[in-house]
């Protein structure tokens, strides 16, 4: 198989995964329903993924991986422009994201957040103090970190849910309001 | 089979569930597994839940009572002593939460907080500043709840994973300090 169709058929997969996880649960998807989805046959699937769960952690890689290139290629100036950041992707990829926090798999994507957020964070931070943060204000920021992705994760993915209970620029105010930016 | 036969075998059952959790996946605990490690019969198990994922929502929905009691019983008078009865709240059920967090299945818990935190949160907000909310401030005060809640329970959720990365008053303080508190 040529490089280029295993990414066709990646890509045949993934979408197959979503259709079918927007009305199953993920533990009652199976590989063969997969494969049906995606006009694949079995052995195809296998050569792109080991399992189902090796599919969503590959998913989940891959979009944080495009999430560390949004941020690279936008050069924040400000944790202001961070958040901005957060919401411009997070509405960029709102079809998956809906369908992952549906089926209950929201802390996946908090999880892989969780690990990549306060680095940027605790960086904007310091550029804008221009000061040298010890050992223990690194800390105290990577936790004041978690506290804000938490927020902003938890009001953006119920505004997700139900898009029309409230408006989306109101939501935007809230979350700058709440923290001063 | 009694009344509190059955409390009794429920009780072994939600044991033995979270004694399985914490070294499997829920998609990967069988009902032969659950029933082995309590020690009673299949017919049992199926008196007590209808399924595995019964025996969750069960959980969950008990753990929700005893917040509901736990709220009403302190008379928090400001949000302040909201977020700390939260605090000790989940310090109390940590043992379990923990291992639900581990699990994957943190956004289940968070989902029950988010049904029910809100209406508090409005109420105290209300009482404080004594004044009538229009159905727009309502509805503002739902979404900030929402962003407060995310925040501490992803902020209390990475401290119970790693409880020795930082001390817990510490994390306190940020919370209050964030919310001017």
């Amino acid at each position: 198989m040529t490089n280029r169709m295993s990414i066709q058929n990646k890509e045949k997969i993934l979408q197959s995964f979503f259709q079918l996880l927007n009305t199953s649960s993920f533990e009652n998807i199976t590989v063969v329903e997969l494969t049906n989805t995606a006009g694949i046959s079995r052995k195809t699937f296998y050569r792109c993924f080991k399992s189902k769960d090796q599919l969503l952690n590959n998913y989940l890689e891959e979009i944080m991986y495009k999430w560390i290139k949004h941020v690279n290629n936008n050069y924040p100036s400000s944790n202001d422009e961070l958040i901005d950041l957060l919401f411009e992707f997070w509405l960029k990829y709102s079809y998956e994201l809906k369908i992952l926090i549906n089926a209950n798999l929201a802390s996946r994507i908090l999880d892989e957040f969780n690990e990549i957020f306060p680095k940027y964070f605790i960086e904007l931070h310091n550029n804008t103090k221009n000061s040298n943060l010890t050992k223990k204000d690194r800390q105290s920021l990577q936790y004041l970190a978690y506290l804000r992705l938490g927020g902003i994760w938890n009001i953006f993915a119920n505004w997700l849910t139900q898009p029309n209970k409230i408006d989306f620029n109101i939501l935007l105010y809230l979350v700058k309001q709440e923290y001063n930016l």
